[in-house]
């Protein structure tokens, strides 16, 4: 289980979402409250997207609270529009490759959850890719599958039947598929909750924030208002404002 | 607060004290019992004796369920004597230099407390030292600080006036100094508690093991019979059996 | 290209291949005088045999020569057979899991050499794995393919055809395939030289120790007898004596 | 040896010094070529400024070349005036806190030379620091003691005269002293060469750029006009123009 925030508005310092805010996500690396785990220190990162082109990544594995550069990068920069994750790994080593968010071209993203029959269903997925997908890979772990298979089936055109061809692929295991996922072209931020028995990680979406912007949170970030996000659907922040696709 | 954990007996795989107990330091890193902190993930470290001469000394700064190599070390290596320690640093910056144990010729030392009003006699601190332990000094940490301060009070022949007059140098504060620390000369295994105010933080020994070592460890590695170690005196593990001092 | 160094014979601290000699793999790392680049300095590994069961793996991702855990690690580890590498990358990121040596089960390898067209051939040669072996393939190299590919055609029982079917297995492609490789299963120590065209990576073999045990090393470890390790034949360290077959 | 790039000017992209042009300090890094050390793999960092306030730090223990963040960080991130350092250390430990360049306040500074009678003089150099600037010593280096008795011997108010009176403190030694530095408040890039005998470390100044900007390197970046900079004299890069103060 981890715990992710994710902006979209006008740019602000990447350190008001991250760092700041009285319950930042630095400070649910350390104390989560509604994980099972309460300490996130298996690594970290961050993408950001600039005025155009490919989005900028910086991951690594250290805490993030132990890391320094971190705090120097978030109060530096700006974005209109960024992911940021904790990681707290459940098995596998740790190494920059497996941090999310993961980067593809325009495309990142990132997830808390699991898909616990993964070891059985990896090959079958792996084989499914596309070659320049198969080529792309460049960890171990379930969710940068999740990932590469979103963008198999169409993340570009259609999020939505992406997604759909998604659950199907990983299909149904003995252990309950938990999806919590943030993910973004650069233009909007596309969020996802999902568990196919159980509830799913928690999200939240925030109300506009002082400045317009809005943002999505595994906990909310401070006493705003703040909303859970709805279970099987996408929900998206965009330039325009937040809508919902059934 | 960290937790910590030493060894003296017949030689044994590292593993046996810190990894496979059931409530090992390892698990111990993530699920702390007695402690403020449950988790202890800003690096760690081991010093272990061999046949003779200087101790090894691995530390780094990655949680410590975090590194592969620390398994495979911890299977492969075996030996009589050893100290190991996880950090949960407090304040400052995570680097292998911060990390215990700190060693210095024959001499090892963990620590597990805090001096709070360290900044304020750090320096007077460092004057106070000979050149030789001046030029020795690698990091920014209060327990390296005591570490050298004990060295230069004349732990080599008498620990238990060098523990007295080091406390002594470190004076009080407006918030108590707490010192649980553990340390070695490659002959004998020395522990040391003690609170200015308040509690000390844990430590326990061992009864004799299976094998007819014995152990200090912040908490109770399984369970078998383990004593707390008594406040303000050095407790010693030898070769000849544990004996203590006043 | 990358410095390789490996042991067999009767237990010594790692130093004394490592770290000691006066053209060491330590200063190899630094000063390659045989090589294309001189330097080594994207991470480095140790593969170790005891007793009995499954080798020690320690690697990490910085120049060895930084590493000061290294230095007190081969102080103090002693080995009977290891194996020990510097690597020069080519291509693509530096993670630990894309250091060698590699290992599966007892068996370890290292190589010092390249695939060019890997790209092209590598989901062909991952597809052909069986499940086990795919399951352990965790990095992103050309090398860690290699040995996969080596295990699945038999390197357990016959080295000698392992070696000649993998090599089919790689092909040929525009820019010649070049493997100078050495790999054990903790009872002898293999090494294989090959070039598709042109010269093969320098591998020596030393005449006898001071304490009988010999040695592989990309570039002489000091001003003793080491002969050139002809090419596309496996030449063995064992515990009788070296012996070659075609 | 270390290598060392600035830049003041319009706002750039860090990688337009960093890494793009064809003998950028990422290429210097693996291919010096004015320096007995070819590498320069102990590390790297950047300070960079923005609009206002502290300047941002970036430092990490790889080798620039492996640290796949520092590629997107240099190419997201846009600055007016930064300071960039690649390092090959002489001796001790790599550690962050030994990475250049270092930051205090508002000032930054990266240093390319030695004080080989370091070990000597350093117990005094920060006894003679003021109590706040002795406790912002993070680590052991010569380079950083440098910086600290230049803030001590009044830097921000006059450079000239600060820069005088380390070069008396530093006094003289049985070998000689060499500094290249470059040092910044975030207005003005200063740079400054001295040898107590033989040749100061190299260091070029840049014509403007096409952009008007203006650079100093260890080593031209391109083929453009590049001027050595002078000896013994402090020389500026401002908004107004480049000044030169005996």
């Amino acid at each position: 289980m981890c715990r992710i925030a994710a902006y979209a508005g006008p740019a602000i310092p990447l350190e008001n979402i991250i760092i700041c805010p009285r319950h930042s996500l630095l400070e649910q690396s350390q104390h989560a409250t509604e994980a099972k785990l309460a300490v996130n220190g298996d690594g970290f990162g961050i993408a950001w997207y600039g005025e155009g082109g490919d989005p900028g990544l910086y991951r690594d594995v250290l805490p993030a609270w132990a890391d320094e550069n971190l705090t120097s990068l978030c109060r530096m920069v700006r974005s209109r529009l960024f992911l940021s994750h904790v990681r707290a790994s459940t098995v596998g080593g740790t190494s920059r490759q497996n941090c999310h968010p993961f980067k593809h071209g325009r495309w990142t993203f990132m997830h808390n959850g699991q898909v616990p029959h993964f070891p059985q269903i990896r090959r079958a997925l792996e084989q499914a890719l596309p070659d320049e997908l198969y080529a792309a890979r460049q960890g171990t772990t379930d969710s940068e599958m999740v990932f590469l298979t979103l963008l198999a089936h169409g993340l570009d055109t259609d999020p939505e039947a992406a997604m759909t061809r998604t659950l199907a692929a990983l299909g149904a295991g003995p252990a309950p598929v938990k999806l919590t996922c943030v993910f973004s072209n650069g233009h909007d931020v596309f969020a996802f909750r999902h568990a196919s028995h159980g509830k799913a990680p928690t999200l939240y979406v925030s109300g506009p924030l002082d400045n317009g912007g809005r943002a999505f949170a595994s906990e909310p970030l401070d006493g705003g208002a703040w909303d859970v996000v709805p279970e099987n659907q996408i929900v998206t922040l965009g330039k325009p404002a937040v809508s919902q696709a059934a």
